[in-house]
């Protein structure tokens, strides 16, 4: 590849984390990614540098008027020790897709991509070795001019950074209790729900403290505008499986595009399950229920995989699904997505991408 | 004030810019007020020091879920070289329902009102003197902790800069060009439009963007939920004068409650104006418009402090608003209320704050 990404190697590597107790997002690695874009030239000077912190003007856009997006993804270690991504270009798609919602200048898929293996390969050592552990990537994009201004900034940061993070159910996996959100909304047609945009995740807060308070591990958001369609279970899609065909909501806007949702409606629709990309109303969900035909239902996305959910809790209604327990359409994608992604399975579909 | 607010003074002060071409936003004083925030000690070190870039973990979650908030007001001058701000109580309360929104921790505001005036008046050579221009105030406060997690933080910063800003009508007061958005939304019911969160202006920059290609100065919000009502205009509120009453959008939870918009409401009623706080749609003020009764429309905020509406672009319809001239009551407005904020008409509300 023809980009030529300069490396600046740090004097003083950090001990790593146990890889017992690497929780999420806490650790990070020894470098980080960094380029930069000004009006006038573009990007220019794409970098590893040492982890260090960033120099931001205060005045800098993102810290006013939050002109950020991200990515996440992860880097999976092999028994036999190669190092694999799982469709890392759909990430650099979707960058380019939030970019595009906020303004923000696109970046080169090709260089992203060679940012990612660069990166990755010098901090080969991070990727942790148990089954289950992995490297979470992060590769963010913000506003730096200094200016006060409402209007898109001038210059801006894309950086990626690498922490090394647990097994997601580490004491094995457990169905969760999900609240179903009826008073605060995640994202609105005509917003930016369909782009990973910062602020999606700031607006989220609250409703999350108060489902914890209430004892809920996360919350389920309904459309903004009737208050009563399925959109997504905290940041994950969210799947239902009724009477044999699965229901997952359709992309119009408000909803990320998911690429744990893509693989997972691939692997359905190869296995000859019926997949309804529809609108479903909870009213609907909750009729499916009490004829005892709502079979299964989960979360999907990078961190979790697959999130199996056993009760949702909507208004006075407690709804018990399969028993709380895993059910059997659940854990066999979860299989298959993580046998994948950690080299177990055969990947007929070319999702998986190898770091030399 | 028992606040203990450090002062570090810098030690080579900038040369300031010439006051006929401040522009807005561009230029900061020497020094900064920063306070931190932590979970076990809540606020601490309140402090003023040198303008300087600040250091920020890669991770720090502001870059990457948006917890960001802030405030916007003024320092004026008088002809007499007294300091004035306007009505500064109500920006530490709003900055307090920023936060509450965003689980972020809230301020003393009487520590926030000590730190204006000691920053402000640290600076106070930093007040331009012409008639029209002024210091403007931006208090922030948003997410240090290194984490990616996606949940609140357990540390912030609050920071306020000081800017000298030209007179917001340097060529003199001329009616804006609008367009009215169908595609885009700013804030819907449930979300954080009612608070002011950085993400909702990130979001709003798109539809600028396409408004200005199309030869508009900015847009008109329409409500997210039928794409009919009007909510603000830019980021400022927005009034229109209908045979002889003035209407302007309730605060239902998607708009944010606008300093200056209170303050016109004030005026207003004080003037024996009936004032409507009333859903409006499109087609009503259309209606009104094609009936000769739309007499005047203008947007407040404290930027522009009255900025007068002379055309709406609305689908088809392109609307002339009183001949595309400033309107009488609006010039009134405008008037009344920089007179008050420049000390040359009494202030029977209380609204001005000294800095001595
Ligand atoms: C809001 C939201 N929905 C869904 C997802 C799932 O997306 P993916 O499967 O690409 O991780 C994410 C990201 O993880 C998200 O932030
Ligand atoms: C979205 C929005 N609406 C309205 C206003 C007007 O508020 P204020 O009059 O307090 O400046 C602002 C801030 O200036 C704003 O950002």
């Amino acid at each position: 590849m023809p980009y030529p990404i300069t490396i600046t190697q740090t004097d003083r590597k950090k001990e790593k984390p146990d890889s017992s107790c690497l929780g999420f997002g806490r650790y990070f690695t020894d470098h980080m990614f960094v380029m930069d874009y000004s009006a006038e030239i573009g990007w220019h000077d794409p970098r590893i540098v040492p982890y260090a912190p960033l120099a931001l003007d205060p005045a800098a856009l993102v810290l006013h008027y939050g002109q950020a997006i991200f990515e996440g993804m992860k880097a999976y270690r092999t028994s036999d020790d190669r190092i694999l991504l799982f469709r890392p270009e759909k990430n650099a798609q979707r960058l380019n897709l939030s970019a595009a919602r906020l303004s923000m200048p696109s970046i080169d898929e090709e260089l992203f991509l060679e940012a990612l293996r660069t990166l990755i390969s010098l901090e080969k050592d991070w990727v942790p070795r148990e089954r289950g552990t992995s490297l979470y990537i992060r590769p963010f994009m913000f506003a730096t001019e200094p200016y006060l201004g409402v209007r898109a900034s001038e210059s801006y940061k894309l950086v990626i950074v690498l922490s090394p993070v647990g097994a997601y159910y580490a004491g094995g996996m457990k169905p969760v209790k999900i609240h179903v959100e009826s008073r605060y909304v995640r994202a609105v047609r005509g917003g930016t729900g369909f782009a990973k945009v910062s602020g999606n995740y700031a607006a989220s807060l609250k409703a999350q403290e108060d489902a914890h308070a209430k004892g809920y591990e996360q919350v389920l958001w309904l459309d903004a505008i009737e208050n009563k369609y399925i959109e997504e279970v905290g940041s994950m899609n969210v799947f239902f499986k009724i009477n044999g065909e699965v229901w997952t909501p359709p992309l119009h806007g408000s909803i990320l595009g998911g690429i744990t949702r893509d693989s997972v409606i691939h692997l359905l629709r190869d296995w000859g399950i019926p997949v309804r990309e529809e609108k479903l109303s909870m009213e609907d969900l909750y009729v499916a229920y009490t004829r005892g035909e709502l079979e299964e239902a989960f979360g999907t996305g990078t961190a979790a995989v697959v999130s199996p959910i056993g009760v949702l809790g909507w208004n006075d209604h407690h709804m018990v699904i399969n028993h709380e327990q895993i059910g059997e359409l659940t854990a066999k994608l979860y299989g298959t997505l993580t046998g994948i992604q950690y080299g177990e399975i055969a990947d007929p579909y070319g999702w998986i991408v190898e770091v030399e």
